[in-house]
């Protein structure tokens, strides 16, 4: 079958594997919204005197309860925001600024998602002084410097549990035991791995967990972070009291309820079928493409996660051949694809320009099928070989 | 038919006229929300490179330019927030900390939302000088006193367009010739008043203007902030290069489309047809009860809006009556009704505890009909009669 046919034949298939494969809502989550829009239209701040408020209140509630519980947390450590993001920028700058008194050093790592980074060079412009922890080829954070680096200044580290690119997870529990033995506030931005790794407020030492929904099925514009019982912030929304006046804003009812929703019917058995499929489309495509390796750790990943880099090809030109057989997967960092830069993730692990050019990233949901995966190999293994062809950095075999 | 009978019979009717009364989403809004749920869950940030990435950019950004025509302006001066509230945040700390080289005065008023009062406290920590302007009986923004207060050192003039307690419209033409002559930036609060009074960057001096959804029959956690082209302003949420660099975060697309369906269903029939059922309202309320009086302007009001000071009864008391005759209503300021302050509002406009404890507000909507303005009314009466004869406030008639 030529390259071509074989995108002819299949033109119709819509594989997802690009980040918009975890923002599609799960039915049931988005069943569970739609009377909040429709029928149960209150504003949960109303409670106080009349019941359609009070709806609104329980529904708010009950939804903070569901996701404290998945983090053995309490419902009253749980504050809703619009997304991973926010919670991240209120986490990271509301640490800074409540403690600016204690001390102004701030720990993070090179490979933090976007919105940890940009927390922290924004706090380098009001004196603060940020660390960016150097990672291993594998992507783990170098937990001896993170030791050294905490000295008396020093008021916050913030860690990711996972990897947005590379799917590595962060030994939490040993960067847990250092912050607290050194007295230092421990954020991790668990925005990719939520119910998809083990997290559980009892067993780590963690004072704040920034959450997302539409990694998880859930809805867009929905997330959360907890904030352990006692921790000081600043506020960094003004307004009303909502949200135990940590995060002002007429509530968002259906995207919390979604949240939670979608938070109560990620289960191990679903995590375990991704898991599977994740081996089957990396098995595939090392057996069928030559000169390619794996991106992070083969072990400690995420269980969605792939991300591989093929020698002598570029990325971008493998997504958009990927794009015309049907399959949406991303190069370099999702958020920032426009931007060409290379991925300052494979960057930080000591990658080449060029090898980090070449890296592709396959996101894995429940919602994909064996054969998608069985599919993905094969148009992997085409495009990356007719690209080799042509390309100048191309090895010409055989 | 006594006090419980009326109850009794109609005891099922729901009669929303609090501030849920605009967060019911318009099933229109609705249904063009869900595919972006449920088929084309894209994200906006992936459109670099394929298709499922391309329809969500385009959704987004069809729905910035139909929030932009409404306004006048165009696509790239409108960014997507997560509401009113953090636009009002990004309006007045992103000025702030923009222009903190030119001057510390911001200018406001006395009788703005929550989020603008509050970040404007907020700014006072930090080395920023507050003007909160006088208002008078009606809650018209002193002009003098404006005009007296811009100095060298003053880089922003915040007031809202129409007040959430009592519906007053500031002459906003007049504020924003005062500023463009004085050189200084200005921003209004238009949360209360889009689609409701007439708004135009073309005609009114203007540079930043805070909207949301959920005020008119859109979803909750989607706002928008208007930025004058060339205007300055620091970001308060980091991360990624979202909506032109100011505002991180992985884009609220079905948040963003049911936004710009509210808005292009919002048309001045349905303006025409609340303004008909406030006057009913008003008027019927002044037939039947004594002892009351309007607050804010009968004239320069926002066309659902009614807000009324019962003399020697408590606004509590009546919402909880009102609320057991199936009617929905607020009192004091919405979102801080669970803290019995009196509203802030009404005290600057002059009034008593008493008669601020007093107030009741109905928000009107398009949903209601006549026949529920008919029952308020009758409702109104027996309540406001009933709670006299038993209040120790109570003034015993005849």
């Amino acid at each position: 079958m030529s390259f071509y046919n074989f995108a002819t034949n299949l033109s119709k298939t819509r594989v997802y594997l690009d980040n918009a494969a975890t923002t599609r809502v799960d039915s049931q989550v988005f069943e569970v919204m739609k009377p909040y829009f429709l029928e149960k239209y209150g504003v949960a701040s109303s409670e106080f005197g009349h019941t359609q408020g009070i709806e609104a209140k329980d529904a708010l509630e009950n939804s903070r309860a569901v996701i404290a519980k998945r983090l053995s947390a309490q419902p009253g450590e749980i504050v809703f925001t619009s997304g991973g993001t926010e919670s991240n920028n209120l986490a990271i700058k509301g640490i800074a600024y409540a403690l600016k008194n204690k001390g102004n050093r701030i720990i993070t790592s090179k490979i933090e998602h976007h919105s940890v980074i940009n927390a922290c060079r924004a706090l380098e412009k009001k004196d603060f002084e940020i660390i960016y922890l150097d990672v291993d080829i594998e992507g783990f954070v170098n937990l001896e410097q993170l030791e050294e680096m905490i000295n008396s200044k020093t008021i916050l580290v913030s860690i990711q549990q996972a990897n947005q690119e590379i799917g590595t997870i962060q030994e939490l529990d040993k960067i847990g035991d250092i912050c607290r033995r050194k007295g230092v506030i421990f954020h991790t931005d668990a925005a990719q791995s939520f119910t998809k790794v083990p997290l559980s407020v009892k067993n780590l030492n963690v004072d704040l967990i920034s959450l997302t929904a539409h990694k998880i099925h859930g809805p867009k514009g929905i997330g959360a972070l907890y904030i352990k019982k006692g921790t000081k912030i600043e506020k960094m929304i003004e307004g009303g009291f909502n949200e135990f006046n940590l995060r002002a804003g007429t509530e968002n009812i259906p995207g919390a309820v979604g949240f939670s929703k979608a938070v109560e019917i990620a289960n191990e058995e679903q995590i375990e079928y991704v898991r599977k499929l994740r081996h089957k489309l990396i098995k595939g495509i090392f057996s069928k493409v030559p000169h390619c390796q794996l991106n992070g750790s083969s072990e400690k990943r995420l269980p969605n996660n792939v991300n591989i880099s093929f020698h002598f090809a570029e990325g971008e030109s493998i997504l958009l051949h990927l794009d015309m057989k049907g399959i949406a997967v991303t190069t370099g960092s999702a958020c920032f694809s426009r931007s060409l830069e290379p991925s300052h993730v494979l960057m930080a692990m000591g990658f080449t320009h060029e090898l980090a050019h070449g890296s592709v990233r396959y996101s894995l949901s429940k919602f994909n099928t064996e054969e998608e995966i069985d599919y993905t190999i094969e148009a992997t293994a085409e495009v990356v070989e007719s690209l080799r062809k042509i390309s100048p950095l191309g090895k010409k075999e055989g």
